[in-house]
């Protein structure tokens, strides 16, 4: 997308709530990801898994918080005029995520301020809920995003 | 590996440093991942990435956590009784990961007590920091990892 179409910093004031396109997480992804970045046993292999505290397969943390982020980009940060990320604040786990689970979520602006030093840079707080197909809340994550400011 | 020969809780005292394996991050493998978790500009394309405020290619700071927790398995967690983790307290992106960066890094035991409600379980702290070929370091994150204790 065009820089000029994008929209910058000053679209996103603390309160803004953002709805996110929704992700199903497949076994094969699951597994594809956890041969590659996390290779445990719970989110390897079903038989392993379930003599785990997790109770069976699911996916890694890291491989749900990625998804989050493909979420966040296809719902409003491509379209935006992010710079990147300094930092995330918090990451809670809260249940498994499954083969087959639909995950939806929502993204809320928590804080907007311009950058002191760099005033054509705004900083948002935001956090991120995901939810399962059960309305069961999968993960919760805080962060910071930087976005350019309307020029 | 067999569950009995694991490293459980027990060896994993407060101020354990734990060494980690080395690993090459490649360009193939930047792009690659950024097209299915992050497509965004400056983890996909070296012209456009040169428009941003990263200055250049660079992994998606979810890879780079992804390539830590690869780090973490292969070098102490998938021989010890990890059940895997509750949540992440912090992660900061401190520098970019270029193309052909070659991470090393250390992890360190902050804390380690029993849990009260499940004593066959302990709950650790750990802080993990990764660093680049000019020990610049990249990552910094503290989290939370559960373990069995020795049965």
């Amino acid at each position: 997308m065009a820089e000029a179409t994008r929209r910058p910093f000053e679209e996103f004031p603390t309160g803004t709530v953002l709805p996110m396109a929704t992700r199903v997480v497949t076994r094969e992804e699951i597994i594809s990801f956890a041969q590659e970045y996390d290779p445990q046993p719970m989110h390897l292999d079903a038989a392993a898994a379930e003599k785990t505290m997790l109770g069976g397969l699911s996916a890694s943390g890291w491989h749900v918080c990625s998804i989050m982020m493909r979420m966040m980009c296809d719902s409003f940060l491509n379209s935006s005029t992010s710079q990147g990320s300094p930092g995330v604040d918090t990451v809670r786990w809260q249940q498994p995520v499954r083969p087959g689970d639909e995950l939806t979520g929502e993204t809320r602006v928590l804080d907007a301020r311009r950058s002191q030093s760099r005033p054509t840079i705004g900083i948002l707080k935001m956090r991120t809920t995901l939810a399962n197909q059960r309305q069961e809340p999968v993960l919760v994550s805080e962060y910071t995003v930087m976005m350019l400011t309307r020029s």
